[in-house]
Parts: C-alpha cells; structure tokens; sequence
C-alpha cells in the first residue's frame, strides 16, 4: 500500500481532531506516540484507528499486532502528531468511559487546571500513587488534549478521567462516595508531615489552579486544608509536583497500616 | 524618557542573550518576569540592567525601588522575553557563583537532565525541600537557559546551582563531602517507603534524564539505589515528580528526627 499524503481526505479529517469541538462532536480524539497507542489498544473498542509511517510501522510491529494500519507519510505524520519529532505512530481513538469507581480509596480532583501538561503530569502521578479515578473539575483542560495526551504517558487509559463543570460538585460528590476531602493549600491549617492519621482514610485530594491555587470558598469545602511544609526560600512548588508529594504522602500512609 | 524600540543597539545586545554562547562570553543572562526579577534583585551585585515597558514599570514600582529602569516598548519586551505573554520586566543578570557550601546536608545531582522545564522545575523543588544546592551534571541543560531561569520561579537566585561536567565526579564530590548518594531508580533495591533511617542521613539525591533514566555505570556509583513504589498501571513518574517524592521523603525523614 502507498502511504497516505498529508492530502488524503481521512488524514485530513483524523488532523481536525486537534480542536476540542471537533473531539466533542465526534466522541474521538488522537492518541500520540508509542505509549499512548499501546494504553489504547489495551482498551476493548477504544481504537478506531491507527496512523503509522512505514517506518514506525516496522518498529513497532509488536505492539501492533494484527491491528490494520493506515500508512502514512511523513508529512502526513507531522499533521496528525502535535509533537515536534513525532514517533510516527497516532491513533484515534473512542472517548473513554469517565466514571467514579464504586469505592474509590484515593481520588485526585483537579480545579481549573489549565495547564494540558501539568494536567497530564497529575493524571500519570495519580495512577502510579494508585489512585482511583482523577476529576478534572471546573475551568479545567480537556483531557483529550493531545498535550495533556501526551504527558500522561497511556495514564489516561489506566484510570478513569471524570470531567466535572461544577469543582463544589466534585467535592461534595468525593465526600458522599466516603472520601475525606484534602484541599492541598499553601496557607492551609494541617502540615502535610504530621497528617498520618488523616492520610490513611479514604481521601480525594482537591488540587487548584498552577497561578492562584485553590480559591478559598472552594477550599472552605474540603474537610480539612493541607500544607506541604516549604522549607527553603521558594514561595511554593508547582502543581504537579505538590500533586505528587500530596498523592504519595496518602500512598506511603495507606500502605503503612 | 521615550521607551527604546526593537532596534535600539541595547535592546538588540540584550536580546544576544537568548543563546548559550553569548551567555558563556559575557557571563550574563536574562531574568525574566517579575518572580525572576525580585530572585535577582536580592543578591547583592547580580543585576546590571532592568528593562521595563513602562505599564510594567508602574505596576511593580514597588518591587524596583531606587532600581535605574530602562524603559522598552511591547515589541522590544517581546524580542527580550522568552515568555509567550511577556511580563514586561526583564533583567540582565550576572552569572551566580555556583559552590557547593561547606557541610550539605540535601543536594540533588541531576545527570544529563535536558528539558529546561524539568531542571527548572527540580531546583525549584528543592529549595523548597530545603536543600543547600543543585548540581546540574554532564549533558544537562543550561541553568540560564531562559525557560530553565522561568521554571525556578526566583529559585535559581535562593540556592547554589553548580555545573560539573562529568557526572561520576559529582557523586565522588558529594560523597567526599559526606553524603550518602541515593540514585532515583525505577529499578532500585531499596524502597523509599522503607527507607526513614537511611533517609536520616545527609544525603545527596541522584536523578537521571527524564527519558532513559540514570546509565547503570552511574547508579552504581550511588550509595544506594532508591525506588519509588509504582502502585498503578504507570510504569514510571516524570523527572521532576520523582524527584518532589524523593527530596520530600528526605525532608519529612530529617525533620522527624
């Protein structure tokens, strides 16, 4: 077969997957690169389909397996892939189911994260911390972003991802399903170091925007607001990183009883 | 005073800075951003220049003080900036005297770190954490490396960050100066979850490149190799997590005692 050209209508349609309303419309979104493909394949009818250039075609024949492939050319390739060195392989794919398990232990919620990397980064920690779900509430990112995609290295095919408009929403349901709610809080009231007690229950971490944190109505709702002691002459750390040493302070606690 | 324009010869000297080699020759790079700005301004014969459209100008008057302004207009702020919405404040800076201080007792060796956002992001972390230094090893990128100077947040200004060629001699450094080097490993013998007494110790955290990971020649230099337990189906955390997770254990550890 002729590798497709960046031309060709269905590489053409595949491309419009790049903006949100298209994706909405669609239920579809693209997969990018290696790790986000095989998170994919391993989802029952998540694949729709899978874009290769010849080359990756051949390098990755074993994750591929029996899975038809459309080949495509390199600039066919750079089009479809939002990376700068695409690694040749994009698929599309189902949106996936977004729903809280039954009896979550450790939840992260996301209000207004803007960032698709920093959201990304939280969904790929929350599922290595062993988290049960991530809910992106709010102003927040699209989880299909082919960046927030990216950063979440196949996470976003691990766990489920739970879009919520209402963050006031995402909490009160986390309380209702049994989950202590921990808003992450540079001026909050428990220091993170001596919270052990608190950090074996059931916990859904809030986590706020990267710029201006958690407004204080929505962290007034948490059942506790928690500070990651700062010791040095930083004002605070970023989201992502906050979000892992919250996320594996629970962990660690949890696997201490 | 009429703000200078794109063309103005300071304003275009200025704008040199953008590449390492011009950087390495007059031992000068760029601050950029009001957070950036404040980091420089503490340390006493570190600015040379500040230019400031003059909105910025009024609105962080009280951060410049006495300090000379050079006034700029947008477009000259946006050849300066290496931000995509420029602050308008942007400093020419000497380069910081990077030393390890005499009797460390957390530093993190970061070996052939290469994303600017990710080194940024480590040093940030650990002033946070409370350590003394950051040594940026081997191939790592450019602490002045604009987006690197952004992601510390001032950071690159509160600790020293060193630069060592050969990654090996960092760990002997580290380990003549009395710490105990731990190497962030995936495939580690020592969970971190287990490891509070070891943790105790002056240590000095060993990270590697944020895609293939520490080289086993260098991770068996280590002290000790220290793994962060994987719970979900991810099969590793970004560097700069990984790194918020094993500087914090130290933190948490040290403070306990």
């Amino acid at each position: 077969m002729t590798p497709l050209t960046a031309g060709n209508t269905r590489v053409k349609e595949a491309r419009k997957l790049h903006r949100r309303s298209v994706r909405s419309e669609r239920r579809c979104f693209l997969a990018d690169g290696p790790k986000a493909v095989e998170g994919a394949l391993a989802v029952p009818g998540c694949v729709v389909e899978v874009f290769a250039t010849p080359t990756a075609a051949a390098e990755h024949a074993e994750l591929l397996g029996a899975m038809p492939l459309t080949l495509v050319d390199d600039r066919a390739m750079s089009g479809l892939s939002d990376s700068v060195n695409p690694a040749g392989l994009v698929a599309v794919c189902r949106f996936l189911r977004g729903e809280l398990p039954p009896r979550p232990r450790l939840l992260s919620i996301c209000a207004d994260v803007r960032d698709p990397g920093n959201a990304g980064t939280v969904i790929r920690t929350s599922d290595a911390a062993g988290a049960s779900a991530v809910v992106l509430a709010g102003d927040s990112v699209d989880p299909y972003n082919p960046k927030t995609v990216r950063a979440t290295v196949g996470s976003l095919f691990h766990l489920p991802v739970v879009v919520e408009r209402d963050p006031a929403s995402a909490v009160r349901r986390a309380q209702e399903a049994g989950l202590t709610v921990l808003a992450a809080d540079g001026g909050g009231e428990v220091d993170l170091f001596e919270a052990d007690e608190l950090l074996t229950r059931p916990t859904a971490w809030l986590f706020g925007n990267e710029a201006w944190g958690l407004p204080e109505e929505l962290a007034a709702l948490a059942d506790h607001r928690v500070r990651i002691p700062i010791l040095g002459a930083a004002e605070s750390l970023n989201l992502a990183t906050a979000a892992a040493v919250c996320l594996y302070a629970s962990t660690r606690a949890m696997m201490a009883q």
